[in-house]
């Protein structure tokens, strides 16, 4: 570490952000003051429930939703899981049996849809995924194909949380809802929108999707508490069983800070979006011409519709969770993917759906700009990974047996 | 309101308690400062990573658990539920019907087992009432006779929300083990510890229980946060499916201060616990004394047996609700009965459920004392619900019929 302890560069924003002071000083109420159960009568009571209320309100108008379709969970994965599984009890409830039932998803998900959707297999669920493009891009035609007049429900990433990736939600949409009408069926559409609302718009009515998930956590909110919107006309079934909270879709205690950290930090993050993804782009695009510059450097993932804040690069042949650690003490935070599915290790699920090698699926480092991130920064990241990278290749090189000079 | 401000006289512990000052130091660095997604190998990650296992590993040496055995969810809500559907789930998927299982549990249970319950019973399983005596207390005859060789769960309040009554745990352990022991069954035993922890004594080895479901924000620590305690060898099914996080129990990102929180609080609960009880006994009694010289108030529950902060009559014939809201702008803050139960009015189902009439049910009346209650509270809380009974009485009197002279 030396004498000096040396600013770190954080470059895992996909991963967490930290919370915004407003947003802190926004909960600071509700610790020990405001503190009461927002379920109560009293004056302790309706001071939390107000607080609670204003802060569904202020999120409800963000994102064009109405205020009963705003639910508050404990995560974005909860979020996604009460999405898929609320959608599919419910229809089960009414009658439906799972195995009349399809899912259609993607082959570049994040763990909490994946897992969520191989319990739903487990239920008898017919679970579809479509393949993306090499750049990562829902491939139109096979998920047309993927389509039945059986398909019950839709679910993709607005932004993929390791590449960046932004699909066409609009176009999807509208090919969803002509075969609704083609069939005369009703197919729900959620989106995973965790990584969206500090780069991208989150406004339900005009992504035009049923369900929308979010993650306060994940952009300068509180972690603990995420955010199902419903679109209007539907109907779930509860995961967690109790109290009336959140329109019966939630029991438990409301959560009277973290729900006005969470409302604070989306509220914030979708008032400023455009400007934010202007000026990280332009870092963005910077970082990408520089990493860019290392022997067997590649971008994963379309340019062009990518995540303002989102540079996922292989570097082929390289042991990249060895570079993180290496950048790591070079004071260099990254990742090699999501840190829900570090554990896995086995290189990167969603490059190895891009098909464009398993060498690149092995070999992928991810990094995600925020709002501190200067140019600096990235420089700085650039010639340590550059220098790492030359280091282990000239290792690599020297184990390597001599050439036969015969 | 007037021209001052009268300080407030909080009643209602037992729905929400403030957080404390130290568990708010305790979470302060991880809002903003060591934010890092415990998942992630890099140092803010590791950062995140140990407080999180030290916040476990503290909760498991009080609670003399194994630290594996520590799952924190975000309520004591989500704590019952997993719980409950975890265990039945887990024994379906390793190829048991749910027709085939019966739980057996008791009529004056919290919402968040009677919903969950209620669900469980949906999917096929036998769910079996056990009655409570005039005091509360499971009816240990009636509890025997509901064991089976069928069943697989057992689950009940140790200390009940509503009426404070604490259940003879060792004595229940007891019989089931015995069952378990001539039938050669696995029953697993589940207690609801939410309103335990500042009060009683919640080592999961001296209670002799699988599955101990705790609530932060019950006992001084932040909402959104609960804790579901194992004993070795219990395994569950996930309730919400994604990342490797709590050992696979509960996807999504670990909320780190929240979790530090919920430690740090159920720690300083569990380690003071004994004196705390003894002060508020005191304190409680002298409260009993004084409500039950108001006309038509009556106990409920076992006087002996009863969590030394609660306190709750029914006042016969008086519209409690009304007396609550009544005693709010005197500003005292009580409640009916359970807030998570608020919402369905109706009465009490847990007095309801003594046997001692219906009317009972109807007025109940809950105070629910904490570490800053005086006895100067007490008092003055007495004289308000004393004086707005009598004021009741006269006016119902005076709305009465007079005698017919004749």
């Amino acid at each position: 570490m030396g004498l000096f302890s040396k600013k770190r560069i954080y470059l895992d924003y996909a991963a967490a952000t930290p919370v915004r002071n407003k947003v802190r000083a926004a909960m600071e109420p509700y610790w020990s003051k405001n503190f009461g159960n927002a379920g109560a009568v009293h004056q302790e009571g309706v001071s939390a429930s107000s607080a609670v209320e204003n802060a569904r309100r202020e999120l409800a108008r963000v994102l064009h939703a109405r205020k009963e379709g705003i639910v508050f969970t404990a995560s974005g994965t909860e979020s996604n899981n009460l999405a898929l599984l609320g959608t599919l009890q419910k229809l089960h409830a009414a009658g439906r049996s799972y195995e009349t039932m399809e899912v259609v998803t993607t082959a570049i998900e994040h763990p909490s849809i994946i897992s969520t959707l191989s319990y739903a297999a487990s239920l008898g669920v017919r679970v579809v995924t479509v393949p993306v493009d090499h750049e990562g891009i829902i491939e139109s035609q096979m998920f047309d194909q993927a389509l039945t007049a059986q398909t019950v429900l839709v679910t993709f990433a607005y932004a993929n949380s390791e590449i960046g990736v932004v699909q066409n939600v609009g176009k999807i949409v509208r090919t969803v809802r002509a075969k609704e009408k083609e069939w005369g069926t009703r197919i729900y559409i959620h989106v995973d929108a965790a990584q969206a609302p500090l780069w991208l718009p989150c406004e339900i009515n005009r992504l035009g999707v049923d369900l929308l998930a979010l993650d306060a956590g994940k952009c300068y909110g509180p972690k603990g508490v995420g955010v199902l919107v419903l679109a209007h006309g539907v109907v779930l079934s509860p995961l967690v069983h109790g109290g009336d909270q959140e329109g019966g879709l939630r029991a438990g205690t409301e959560n009277t800070p973290l729900i006005v950290g969470a409302s604070a930090a989306i509220v914030h993050a979708q008032q400023s979006w455009e400007e934010r993804s202007a000026q990280a782009l332009v870092l963005r695009d910077y970082f990408i011409r520089e990493l860019e510059k290392i022997e067997g450097a590649v971008l994963n993932g379309s340019v062009s519709k990518r995540l303002a804040n989102n540079v996922n690069i292989s570097l082929l042949g390289l042991d990249t969770e060895f570079a993180v650690i290496s950048l790591d003490r070079s004071g260099i935070a990254c990742a090699t993917k999501s840190a829900c599915g570090t554990a896995k290790g086995n290189g990167s699920h969603v490059v190895r759906a891009l098909g464009v090698g398993e060498e690149r699926a092995l070999s992928t480092i991810r990094f995600t700009l925020g709002e501190e991130t200067t140019k600096a920064d990235l420089q700085t990241a650039a010639s340590s990974l550059k220098e790492h990278a030359v280091r282990m290749r000239q290792f690599a090189a020297s184990l390597s047996p001599s050439p036969d000079p015969s």
